[in-house]
């Protein structure tokens, strides 16, 4: 039987990118990265757990701002090279305080008229 | 006035990570690559467009399936290194015919039980 940990293609730095969900309002909250022990934390405590590529250290969601999520389902993609944590999330999932990180970001398409 | 393709923080093969999410039910549909060839036709053409890393070539998402993404949204996220298209999927989004890519793998957690 494969380990579970050896079931997503990791890319050439150990990683796999994945998509964060609220399981209730179904939002696409951010996407982040995880490697091997980043995505084992996640299964083993059920609090979403990445790889931080600026700090280069295990980033547990919340540790730091309270902002934690909880972690519903995990599923790979059809070609193992995505995840998809599907999650509760606890006050705004984004370092700017917007629920999610696409809100805080810019719409690129269509353009915003200008008033 | 920065140029819209110029907003993505491309990584170093010249790509950003694209969420594609159906705009009507929310479902997270797969997680696919843009170059800035990809994201320019994307936004004049309004049908997902991609980088397929597999067949080195750009990819319109049906224009051999028919399973076209019919694009209403496009948003960068607050660190300008991922993008979500929000999209009318027409039929499956997934090559194995499963409507998401997330659905037609595996879970890896909850761990599901054997019967």
């Amino acid at each position: 039987m494969t380990p579970l940990i050896d079931q997503p293609k990791w890319n050439e730095a150990g990683l796999v990118p994945v998509v964060v969900q609220d399981i209730d309002s179904k939002a696409v909250l951010m996407l982040a990265w995880a490697n091997a022990e980043a995505l084992s934390a996640t299964i083993a405590t059920g609090q979403g757990t990445y790889w931080s590529r600026s700090r280069r250290q295990l980033w547990i969601k919340g540790a730091t701002s309270g902002h934690w999520q909880h972690v519903v389902k995990v599923s790979l993609d059809c070609d193992n090279d995505a995840v998809l944590y599907q999650v509760h999330q606890i006050g705004p999932a984004c370092h700017t305080g917007a629920i999610s990180c696409f809100d805080a970001g810019e719409q690129i398409y269509p353009k915003e008229t200008p008033r």
